[in-house]
């Protein structure tokens, strides 16, 4: 075994952990926020002890999906660095993320031991600084376009995604609420701006 | 007495119910929709008999204030049928609706006997609708803008609104996600329209 690899038995846990959260993410997508823990320890092919030990109760599955999510879209935007559309495709992705994830909302807004909101707006506001900025530079956004108002956005579309049910009917509304906030409900030749 | 005037008994039960709904207004504008009803009742001059006899519980007092605001955009809608601006105005008037009752948000949506939401939908949809064909007849929206876009902008509007605590920060960011939803993220001139 080489001396940098961790050991089976830690091994053999993280791989627990993530086929959990991996399970949690599809039960919850398909069944809601509510379906039985049980039936995502099932998918995860563990026994009920190691979800536990894992995971309390149902938010902490809520905020690894989620912290997981952040950490995905902080790997996204070191891929994109150097690319000139980075902020779209970054933006992009935090809104399909919200469309899978859209049943954990109530749990991150009312659990007792709920993520701390602000920490993960900061690392979202600090993966969005750069590619902003650039996209500020290049117009590709408007001007005056901050960082709060792009976390605003976020949760604009999470409003609309989390009122609907189906999976179909999530992605129809958050696209079209991006489409309304990336082009306006004002026309482009409307002279009133 | 006239003979169309309702007896006195009635006129100050309407009275007393319309100084409570006020008073409810007030008190949860200032002290948040947890406010103590008791507040509500001195602030209104009545006994606590009588509010309870009008609103067994506050999500009966928050759906009462929906309804009257409701009532007033309808009135609006009827005063400005003749109005170029129409669609701009109502669509103004219930950003500010919005500001004054975020804190009833969250009894509209939990309360086992909350106002049914559709029905209320249906209500914002029908005052809009003959508005709304007219902007777009005029190009003041986009000409895809439909009534079910506009209630999910008032949606969007409502999350930002409802994570603000003070009435000036919540001024700011409404009016910040309405600009953001009117006239779009992509600047004007961007060609990638």
């Amino acid at each position: 075994m080489p001396a940098d690899q961790p050991p089976p038995r830690r091994r053999d846990a993280e791989e627990n952990r993530e086929r959990l959260v991996a399970a949690a993410r599809e039960v919850f997508a398909a069944d809601g926020f509510d379906a039985p823990l049980d039936a995502i320890a099932r998918r995860a092919g563990v026994g009920r002890a190691t979800l536990y030990r894992n995971f309390p109760d149902r938010s902490a599955l809520a905020a690894a999906i989620f912290a997981d999510n952040l950490t995905a879209l902080e790997a996204l935007a070191r891929a994109q660095r150097d690319q000139p559309n980075a902020f779209m495709t970054l933006l992009t992705a935090a809104v399909d993320q919200q469309i899978e994830v859209h049943a954990l909302f109530p749990a991150l807004l009312s659990a007792p031991d709920a993520p701390d909101l602000q920490v993960l707006a900061r690392r979202v506001m600090r993966l969005l600084a750069a590619p902003l900025r650039r996209a500020r530079a290049a117009r590709e956004v408007r001007p005056d376009l901050t960082a709060a108002d792009v976390l605003a956005v976020l949760a604009m579309i999470a409003a609309v995604v989390s009122g609907d049910t189906s999976v179909r009917s999530r992605r129809h509304s958050a696209l079209r609420a991006l489409e309304l906030l990336l082009h306006g409900v004002v026309p482009r030749d409307a002279a009133n701006r």
